[in-house]
């Protein structure tokens, strides 16, 4: 089943259900709006899931054209996103998992913009796409074993970045603090949460971007150095995770790129959706288009090798 | 003024005034409660003052004895954090302002009890006392001149950190990402929020911190690096503060110490309040008792040097 927001003419979000034939409007049994409508949604699940099935068959639907999407979750608690998580092909050292938290008032959903900063410091911005994990919680020390007991479904993330120079997110100084990841608007969310029980495997999703339509991030989640079981025993030795709160799974580096004044760039992980957003920047900086290729990393060389025999899998969407 | 959240039989969380007499509850005045009492007091502080003086001079008062208090805020959105912000005596290069998220939902209260985590990666458990400074929102883009357009008050944070080794943060290999701070229960913050009004210069205020009575941190805001209005200026730079957010405003390091099973801690800052914590370790695991003299830097010999020298300097309270 997939959930979203909706928004109406009077800028209610109200939660619904993505279906073939359309939105299909869950207001009438679901307490409460936005946010807290979404974690009821989280919360009772097993309790609704045959009168919202029931709904996804024959409930009156609008069609998606003349919907507004809203962010599945626009207020999340927490925002934890895993560092440099994938292989890219690079021979690499194996890395322990290692997590951060984002700005959880930067959520912004299908079809807002992303504004970049007129803050100057940053040296670029730019886009990783990810698998997001939404959790079903209270959970604290879930074992890996466990971990389906803390997952409520998934969403795609956009994980923007200000870069420092390069790769590095910028941070003032050069001391990493992950604060160029927590401007306004920089975690796009959406443009649905897919349920966990459509998700045979996280770890065998296709995850796709696209900046003014030309391909960058393309990659299999397989390629998780720590997948998400791992993700949700980490994050929830540390902290306790509740519902609606995201951990986000952390990108293929090989994919990157910036994001710039007036581009249109769209996220799809097959199974989950596909959301679109625009950016905006009031500074108008300009940057080059394209994969970026920077020489700040012997990682690149490995990219370079390998991105002709890189093979795209696609999915059933 | 000082606004407080208090417990009642039943666990409900009302806002009071922390007054002379003792707590005036509030919760005929103030809508909700919880949080969200305190974030409508925050925005509407302007248009009930006086009704609140009156409150405090004349309301029927409960001696704060009979007075369970719990965090004055939650539930914030954000918690920032200044990274390394204090000269401490060393002869260190200046470095920028820097901040990192904490867990939010780590805040706790006056009484409440700090619990070391199972998860033994961490080294050891250290405390931090700091100032807090409590956001009125939305601010965005606030130069360091219009600060205070943008502080409602000030609390007291102990800003408990997991370490690796020595004074650095725990991080899964070592790679900084700030998620040692970021334990359940590692965001004490308390007894109350005292009004903007009532602190002339909030770098001018004398922190201290007790572990089970050793006078630990013992320090004057003055000594900050970046001052409040660039602590101000720097996270509103970054993204939007909203009310109810909170600014911890970084630590003198010169009285860092282990936290450990059994212990009490109390943290006072001079014209804002006290509060006392226990502290809970299920691994019952033990460190040195007293200030922290690690050799990991050469800060610790600048310390060394110092600390006979370092003057106190008793405020009012």
């Amino acid at each position: 089943m997939k959930l979203v927001l909706f928004k109406t003419a009077s800028d209610a979000l109200l939660p619904g259900l993505l279906t073939d034939r359309g939105v299909v409007d869950l207001s009438a049994r679901v307490p409460g709006q936005g946010h807290d409508a979404m974690v009821w949604l989280i919360d009772h699940f097993d309790g609704v899931r045959g009168e919202l099935e029931a709904a996804a068959a024959r409930g009156p639907a609008t069609p998606l054209e003349s919907v507004r999407l809203a962010p599945p979750l626009p207020r999340p608690r927490k925002i934890l996103n895993a560092i440099g998580n994938y292989w890219e092909h690079a021979q690499r050292e194996p890395k322990p998992l290692n997590m951060f938290l984002k700005n959880p008032d930067a959520v912004i959903g299908p079809g807002d913009t992303i504004r970049l900063p007129e803050c100057t410091q940053p040296w670029a911005f730019m886009h990783e796409a990810e698998l997001a994990v939404v959790i079903k919680g209270p959970a604290k020390m879930v074992s890996r074993e466990n971990w389906r007991d803390a997952v409520f479904g998934y969403s795609c993330f956009i994980d923007v970045t200000g870069r420092g120079e390069g790769r590095r997110t910028w941070a003032p100084g050069g001391i990493m603090s992950w604060i160029g990841k927590s401007f306004d608007t920089f975690a796009p969310l959406g443009p649905c949460i897919v349920t966990a029980d459509e998700i045979p495997d996280p770890n065998n999703l296709h995850v796709q971007f696209w900046n003014d339509g030309q391909l960058r991030h393309n990659y299999n989640t397989d390629d998780m150095e720590h997948p998400v079981p791992e993700i949700v025993e980490f994050a929830s030795m540390v902290m306790t995770l509740n519902s609606g709160d995201i951990l986000a799974c952390g990108t293929n580096h090989e994919g990157l790129g910036f994001v710039q004044d007036g581009e249109t760039v769209e996220i799809c992980i097959h199974g989950i959706g596909r959301m679109s957003l625009r950016v905006e920047d009031p500074l108008k900086r300009q940057w080059e288009r394209g994969i970026y290729m920077g020489e700040d990393s012997t990682h690149h060389d490995a990219v370079r090798r390998h991105r002709p025999q890189a093979v795209l899998k696609p999915t059933s969407n």
